[in-house]
């Protein structure tokens, strides 16, 4: 796994501090990736170009972040055969329930994989764990995850439980 | 005006009942117009095909309709610089509510001028109001339009206040 | 084009931070405009003379901005032939969708184009778009700035893919 | 009272059924009314003219029913000063929703008096609840109005405690 | 007129500082009213007592605000036959559209005048509407409020004309 | 257990189709109950009256139902201090979201347990779980009304498992 | 009463300032409680494992409290006969409609009983007032607290008729 | 290929038309795959076993498909590292947006891949592409299933040009 596997990309680059947890996460389950920006409205070719070469190029999965009438995942899945995960980012006005519709709403023949509004970390897991039956220790890594996740649970559940929730509320809010 | 002014186009052949209705009344307001399938998750190539030559056929209005994720509108007024006229599809699941929020929350920079769900009349007359500040005969027709609408209006008003809204109802129902 | 060919109304002046940003594209794209108040509700007898007298006047296109149960564009598409374009502006409690409903909902007959919550930028371009099938100039100055809006992204795309989104991020926190 | 105390207008014919509730309480209340159609968007001279004239003509209460961007009721108030009571109509792809909110999201200055979707019944009893003020007489049938609506739930409490759900649900089905 | 035409009443003492503002336009409109606190859930006993007494204290019209899941309007009104007001106050998590469907969604029968999310003051102006066609000299001071509102706007517009629109927005920012 | 345990309670009889279910799954828990009519808007007495009584009469749980602004539960738990199931009823024009909010958004100090839209049947469970830590042998019905839900599914499961999708769908339309 | 009786779980620490108003108000109440963190995602086993010792561990009623996809309290009801009070978190995105959506349209069969979003509070009263049917002390505490919150109202609502709406909100202010 | 590859699970037999869909492509697509009921509400045991020796039994994607409080989908993420692909199903009183909401807004370390409401054929769809990183054959035949859409598309295109929109609507209806 050399060359990058998973294209990030997203709209504006005001959608990068929720597309950027994406690639935060796929760097800590050493997982190569690209970031770039490819607007469906302002540079429709790019979307095109980026989207035909991407196979060719390796990519092997696709996150797209947009918001609003968010077109971008939608418009590389009708180009590509690779699977392509639409991250909705939360608007201004309607909290991004635009976003969703328009990234989720997709006709028979050409599907987008919706995660959470904002849910760009999960796009990353949701990339590695495409990623993962094909690359078995990415599925190893994933088991790591999903047990460290567990265990921060369990200890912040033991000390709720030990020092009660008054004192608990207390430490959080110092 | 000989050739087509006005290209109606549509994301499936589904949506046809809804978009006729934007040709009858460019047939009725007597301008040339087109009408045909293009799907912008099916066919991306024909969507910037279409977008891309429509100045150049003499094309001066677009209006597309879609529902869901309805990226027709928005992608073929990335392309192009003429008006594009946005129709939301009304959906099984959402009502249309989610082709309304695909077609009219676009990006500063790239408007899409978005009429009621399921409005392909209104759509073929915001073509034509737009047409009428370079065709002056077309505004007559509309003010003639208008002054329709406003004498049925009138006509049925007559009625209701001459024989009440029992019998009006009455003859409704027959 | 000397006299305004575009008419910026809004129903309060507590819209202006919105509608001034049609005023601001339009002035960039060296396209005449007027901007005034009218409040369907407090001055309806204004909204009827302005509606009136548009044509007569050079006005064009017709940009009306409002929140809430917005009437003012409806309105004004009730008694004009222009086309008018709606800006739905944001509220308090419902995030715009009334006002996005109140102006977008028009029925047959009647049509407004809507364009996104507080799209007063997108108003403004759209204004152009239209005007732009009449002055073959500003079908110019369209593509110039769709150009524009391209390289922008394509510098920023070009920016983030050379120093990575952990330092761009930063940057933009700068 | 002889003359029409209540003005009974609606968008369209279509609102009739709808719109009908509100005469019908109004006769069984002993209360003049008229009922007509105004157009806010296709007879918007005719929507100034009967708002206008309203109070001489010795109206005193205003039910506006419209659906979809229903701008009926807010018109009518913007121009008098009689209390006006907006019917929203329930629509095909929002179900009235839109209605509601263009009804009831006024601008400080000028109230409507919104309903529920569809309820032309209760648009009756609230403008009989708004002579009864003024007109003794009112008050009284509607205390009596009030006591049957009452006396039918008891009826129907009791058949209900009497025969079972069971048999109480057969005899609805027949 | 010396006693209390108006009860304004609000479930919880937050919801002051809107229904604060019917009592302000009533004072200015010279309408006697009365402030209290009646919460549907918290004291029943003394909702149905305020209901039961309204009409024998004089009161005319009742304004309720509340929140929520906002009963107060509703139970007021299924107790009184007086023209009950309701004003539904914005809710942190919903906007207040909870409060809006609750308020306005009334069975039939048992109608309730719903103002817009957070519309104090217009519940105000909506009650001088009421009174006024029994009092006539409120007609007329709610005809110079109309009137007042109108050269608010105008004078508004003509600034806006005379400076354009971006002096205008430095002088609000100041 | 002779008295009747649960009082179910609905605004109309034309909530009989879904509160009965609530009746059925009570009778099938041998658990005593009682069916009436109590309209928090047409009887206000009664609702006082039933609510104030039904601890001395031996109840022990309430399940009310009611649809638009379904004030009944609220209502019932701002006066008792037992436990209030609430049933949202389905709306025709806004799909039952209207009641939902109504009787789950209770303000802080007054709850109801609100269960799914037209979900009669889970408040009969629900009624029979909250007496089940009182009377053991609900417990147990409990959970052998569990098992045999998961049975029916084992089995469902089986029989696809064994005859696949396309005959187990020819069987479901025959 | 000497083992914990009620079970406050949330599904992350981030839910305790909304939890911890169930827990004060039980402690208030004099009624043992635990809280603790239970992830329906990160945890499974935890879940399954809480859920099905609970009765065995003396536990009567289940408090959980989650947001956004908010399977928490569902999956506690799947296993366990308890009944078992849903708390939807407010989320940044929806306000917490998915949450609330998620938690209460429960199918079939088993039943959550839903209170209003961040209605933490409230949660713990309905579990008295279930816990009340069967421990007498616990129906008199309720008396008791419904009492004062009535006498908190009729404070205030003294305080207001006293000093007027305006000295009311300067003091709110202060 | 001789092992399922893709299990299609639902959370109901009511649910197999919409998820009968999602085995339909797979079929066509030659992709292994089995349909089997896992309600998590109602076989909680069940579904952990399922998701628990998932991997082991040689499953690579799982299908969800659930409506309402849909929790299938999540809870099966919760327990296995496969990619998880939820269906959210319509529902008769909110459409499916419950049933989305619960499916897509999943917390921050357990991804779900939502599509769209009813999007049963999708969901395979998304399926195949996901398998198609490992497995090339899949790739060829998803692109020859996209150029068969296209050339659908362009074939109904070509008919409407040619016979026009009223012929085209005559032969839909026979």
């Amino acid at each position: 796994m050399i060359n990058p596997k998973v294209g990030i990309i997203m709209g504006s680059d005001s959608d990068l501090p929720i597309m950027g947890a994406a690639a935060e996460i796929l760097q800590k389950l050493e997982i190569p990736f690209e970031t770039t920006i490819v607007s469906a409205h302002r540079t429709p070719d790019r979307l095109y170009d980026y989207s035909n070469k991407a196979i060719d190029r390796g990519i092997e999965v696709i996150i797209a972040g947009a918001g609003g009438a968010a077109h971008l995942p939608g418009m590389v899945a009708s180009i590509t055969t690779l699977p392509v995960i639409g991250v909705p980012i939360k608007t201004k006005s309607l909290g991004g329930v635009d976003s969703l519709y328009s990234i989720v709403q997709m006709p028979p023949g050409v599907p987008v994989a919706a995660v959470a509004i904002n849910g760009g970390k999960n796009a990353g897991i949701l990339a590695a764990q495409i990623l993962s039956i094909k690359y078995p220790e990415i599925s190893k890594r994933l088991r790591t995850y999903k047990d460290n996740l567990k265990d921060m649970v369990l200890e912040k559940a033991a000390k709720l439980e030990a020092i009660g929730h008054q004192k608990y509320l207390l430490e959080m809010e110092e």
